[in-house]
């Protein structure tokens, strides 16, 4: 985290070509203007990552025509020398602890027409422009700019399956036992991880999630003092990120020799999880993939038991677009990158989850994830041998 | 960050009051409706610190009469097990991946008339929410809640002292010399205060800043890949989190012997603090705080160069209201608890910034950070003695 800027390194003629691209998609749309402000859009145009403070960062264009086509770059003037410069892209504008910065974009901006705003936009500056110029529509830009960032490149995807390989090697760790577990707490278990994601080269880490025993049938339970015990099951499911790009991975390890219940559960959610990744091909709906998931794990009897969409989207950001919702009818297209990560959880007793992150080539789907895929049994170690004594 | 809830604790009876006094002064406004989403907002009324994810958590209420003064908590379904359920103040409505959680706002809120809305709220949702009820008039909450979130309890108070005393303490090592400078980055040197906040007892870290040299012109810098130097300044700006509550503290130390432009304007920017320090009293109005500490710089020619706010509040946020501006003709009042935190910058040669906590009582301000306030010297490690050989 404090180690290394969050942006992934994009040349300056890449990111050039890139808001290109954006700024043609964006105005077909018809709208006169864009506003970024805050996360991974920012980031994607401008290269660089705002600091997620009160003090608004916003990317602002015109994409009504004229002479310019660059944007401006609004920040805090405290901020400013943050900014490696784009002039390809855009002109820096630092404002001030007295300056309106809301005005600063009304007065960017035409006063009537379409314009695209970023998913996460706070509502207080969305609805200050809103009365500064109350012609002005605001319509979300994800419909575009969450089309084209879901598109990987190649460079973009092998970097996803770089991250991916550096949180299998923790995974490893775990599945091989040298991850203690009984007898800790499942903060401490995700302390360990987080130094473990670092150590095996990530920049920062973004989660650790460690559930044990019934703390497994909460998907995003928070890691606390609750003491592994033998025979149950250990949830883990953590990232971090390297060049700018995110891991995802999540693997269950059984402290003991698993009961049938679990084990064939788990078989089960090996099968969901396999049958969702041979779904993800270019020209097949998101909707299928999940529902690929969803029907091995229905079958069974769980259906009611998997809680939770099969996958999301990941890039620069953590969750992106596309989802893999039963209910997305969008296609699977090459260049996708996200997770594909069916659960099963009985409340009160245990829970269980598979998650690899996948990139869509051209002839289907790469997994960035390949540590074990089965419930590996994790035994407490055993004591060490006492020395002879007497030697 | 991964060892404990970052909520601060508050009991059910007096989360109930707080719900209940917020939202008398919530209705008292017209507003027929409350929409509070993420971040420190919603967790002051529901004590639940959501995850900042794509996924909304919502805390809803009418503010128009009825019977049940009840809020809803919409939660992710897989993130329901995370939450303390406090009965008396919401009930918690679960929703599914292919739910529309905005459709479920909507829903629950009036059609007509204002609802007051967080700061943070996504752009997404409140133009959902807008599509849907075009008659709603949504407002930013923050000029009620901000005011009532502001205003600190005697305990809120003390923890804002406990934890700023344990910043103090990884001060305190910097400004002996505990914490090598000399030949180290500044990334390293920021993950070493990073582990030093924890080892004093935060619960996590907040936020870690050590420039050096001329990067310390650079107010919010991001701590790179620079070697510290000798007989130079090193700023460092960290806080982390203690039961909920924030500190944030800022010193500098000089690697050597300070020339004369230096601690010349140390002077100054220490008379600056002070002032604000002295201004900062029930009854004045919080620009008067901020031209304090502006007016004693600018006397000094060194205005141009203070080049941000002297102060924000913080509480369970980092920076929330008041803020400390030199327009802000708000009052100072008792409770209030903000930084001081005045700074020179001269870009390309140097910066300094001296930053205290400082809380509201009836008589006066009293500080949360009490570390040395003068610049001091830190001179590198003498290189260990040689043993003696042939002994």
């Amino acid at each position: 985290m404090l180690t290394d800027g969050p942006e992934a390194a994009v040349s300056d003629s890449a990111l050039a070509q890139r808001w290109s691209d954006a700024r043609r998609r964006m105005a077909a749309t018809g709208a006169v203007g864009v506003l970024l402000s805050g996360g991974a859009d920012l980031a994607y145009l401008s290269g660089y990552q705002a600091m997620p403070l009160e003090r608004i960062t916003a990317f602002v264009a015109r994409l009504d025509g004229g002479t310019d086509e660059r944007a401006s770059l609004l920040i805090p003037a405290l901020e400013a020398a943050r900014v490696q410069q784009r002039p390809d892209v855009f002109s820096l504008v630092p404002w001030g602890d007295t300056d309106d910065p809301v005005s600063l974009i009304a007065e960017m901006l035409p006063s009537q027409g379409d314009v695209l705003v970023s998913d996460d936009l706070w509502a207080l500056h969305a609805l200050g422009l809103q009365r500064m110029s109350p012609e002005l529509n605001l319509l979300p830009v994800n419909q575009t700019l969450g089309g084209l960032r879901a598109i990987k490149s190649r460079s973009e995807r092998e970097a996803l399956v770089a991250v991916g390989g550096l949180a299998d090697a923790v995974a490893r760790q775990l599945q091989d036992g040298q991850i203690p577990l009984v007898g800790r707490s499942e903060a401490d278990i995700a302390d360990d991880i987080a130094q473990r994601l670092v150590a095996a080269g990530h920049n920062s880490v973004e989660f650790v999630i460690v559930a044990s025993g019934p703390n497994a049938a909460s998907p995003h339970h928070h890691p606390g003092s609750r003491i592994v015990q033998a025979d149950e099951i250990v949830l883990c499911d953590f990232g971090g990120r390297y060049n700018g790009f995110c891991s995802d991975t999540t693997r269950c390890v059984y402290t003991g020799s698993a009961p049938a219940e679990v084990s064939d559960a788990y078989t089960v959610l090996q099968a969901a999880q396999e049958a969702a990744f041979q779904a993800a091909r270019p020209g097949r709906a998101l909707a299928d993939v999940d529902l690929a998931a969803r029907n091995v794990i229905s079958e069974a009897g769980y259906g009611e038991h998997f809680i939770h969409r099969t996958g999301h989207g990941i890039g620069t950001d953590v969750h992106e677009h596309p989802y893999v919702t039963e209910t997305n009818r969008a296609l699977v297209e090459a260049g996708h990158a996200f997770s594909i990560e069916p659960g099963i959880y009985l409340e009160g007793k245990w829970g269980m989850r598979l998650e690899d992150i996948v990139v869509i080539e051209p002839d289907g789907a790469r997994r960035c994830n390949n540590s074990d895929h089965t419930l590996r049994e994790v035994l407490p170690h055993p004591p060490a041998t006492q020395p002879s004594e007497g030697l």
